[in-house]
């Protein structure tokens, strides 16, 4: 029984700057066999409302509260603590933090920062963590499809730098994180259970839904999937499929009554 | 019984552009005892001649052979192998590199690159490896004890940053490579089981030369050290002193007949 779907976006909706073949078609169907979504993307590049404007942009018809991004997540977390951000993220993403107060007890906070990841960068970072300030990572995945369709390196390099330098543990905010899964599932209603995800990162997106307790998690062959993925990471894929237009059709004949 | 010692420079023999209190004189007194000495050394940020300039300045008295750094088994390694470097490193280091064939099967060489540690040097570097290129680390030391006496981003963490995003690991040329320690003894013709390491990095200096083989390895609380260090990591140092001059006096105790 199928109840939700989470769907990645990078890889699984567009590439770049295009929609995937099929993939505006599927989201509609999706929507059809009235499953509720929810997009869940470590992209952190952009801010929401730029995302949200793109992917409007591709033809999609997204709703802004459809949208799940670790920014929020970290927002919340230093709102909750108290603590004031030290950004190393992408300046795209910098509006989403810009009214947040500043001048408290500090925590780094990583994203895919892109050309942003300068020695002196990661260097103040480590300096602030080895002094105590709390680590955030917006997400950890190792690479992404970049625009010239090659893998780049996306955060989890550089958290796993400063993670070995520091011999601490960040705390990652987006996938895969259990309470990003569960947080996007509540805002639907939707138990684990009863719910699919649908990711080219066999990682965070299809291992990290499974060990969040979701039921079902599809690994797409579009975006960054590579052969042998599905078996890269634990626990395995329940099904690998083509794309997401294949996606949906799995996920609507399983959609019970 | 001792027989030979391998003494760190960085933080042991000097700290930033000055001789350690004691250092220059604890260096003698070894000479004094017929203790013959290697140099092992992992900074890269410095080409060898300019090592031993920097030494010979300090009134270090020194000879360029005494001297063992990673560079030259980078060098040695491409040439039996015959590679063509990819070089992630400080321009500092460049000379040592300058006259190996290129256009050759491509390995990636990285040091401590400091500033050079560009996300498209990196991205570069990364994309190499990901279509087979070797993979050699000059050093994989966490931190380094920079010019302002505080800790900074040594070449390890972006070593790491690789291995995480390419899933493979890095062969390790310099400390804590057993070939690397092996070299500087079997050059002084002493064997492991009678040679003494003096480091301030518990990890790589003392860690590194007892997995090596070596019967002793003195932790210092000079350079990069830190209270606790001496039960980080696995081995623990033989002793803990206080200086370069304090582990002379060790060592020189227990020299033997």
């Amino acid at each position: 029984m199928m109840r939700g779907v989470l769907l990645d976006l990078a890889g699984v909706v567009y590439d770049g700057e295009k929609p995937i073949a099929g993939g505006i078609e599927a989201v509609a169907a999706l929507r059809d066999a009235c499953l509720p979504l929810r997009f869940v993307s470590n992209t952190t590049r952009l801010a929401k409302p730029a995302i949200v404007a793109k992917l409007h942009a591709m033809g999609l018809d997204i709703g802004t509260d459809e949208v799940f991004a670790p920014a929020a997540a970290a927002r919340d977390w230093l709102l909750r603590h108290r603590r004031s951000p030290h950004l190393l993220i992408h300046p795209g993403l910098e509006p989403e933090f810009r009214d947040l107060p500043r001048g408290g007890q500090p925590a780094v906070v990583i994203g895919d920062a892109g050309e942003a990841f300068t020695y002196s960068a990661l260097n103040e970072a480590f300096r602030l963590l080895d002094d105590g300030a709390d680590f955030l990572a917006l997400a950890a995945n190792r690479t992404f499809r970049d625009g010239d369709g090659r893998l780049s390196l996306d955060a989890g390099p550089f958290v796993t730098a400063l993670e070995f330098a520091t011999g601490r543990h960040a705390t990652v905010l987006g996938k895969p994180s259990v309470d990003f899964f569960l947080a996007a599932l509540a805002d639907m209603g939707c138990e684990p259970e009863t719910a699919a995800m649908v990711g080219d990162d066999a990682e965070a997106d299809v291992a990290g839904a499974l060990r969040a307790g979701l039921a079902t998690a599809l690994l797409v062959r579009s975006g960054k999937y590579r052969p042998g993925d599905e078996t890269r990471f634990d626990p395995p894929p329940t099904a690998v499929v083509d794309d997401l237009a294949a996606a949906a059709t799995w996920i609507i004949e399983r959609r019970g009554p």
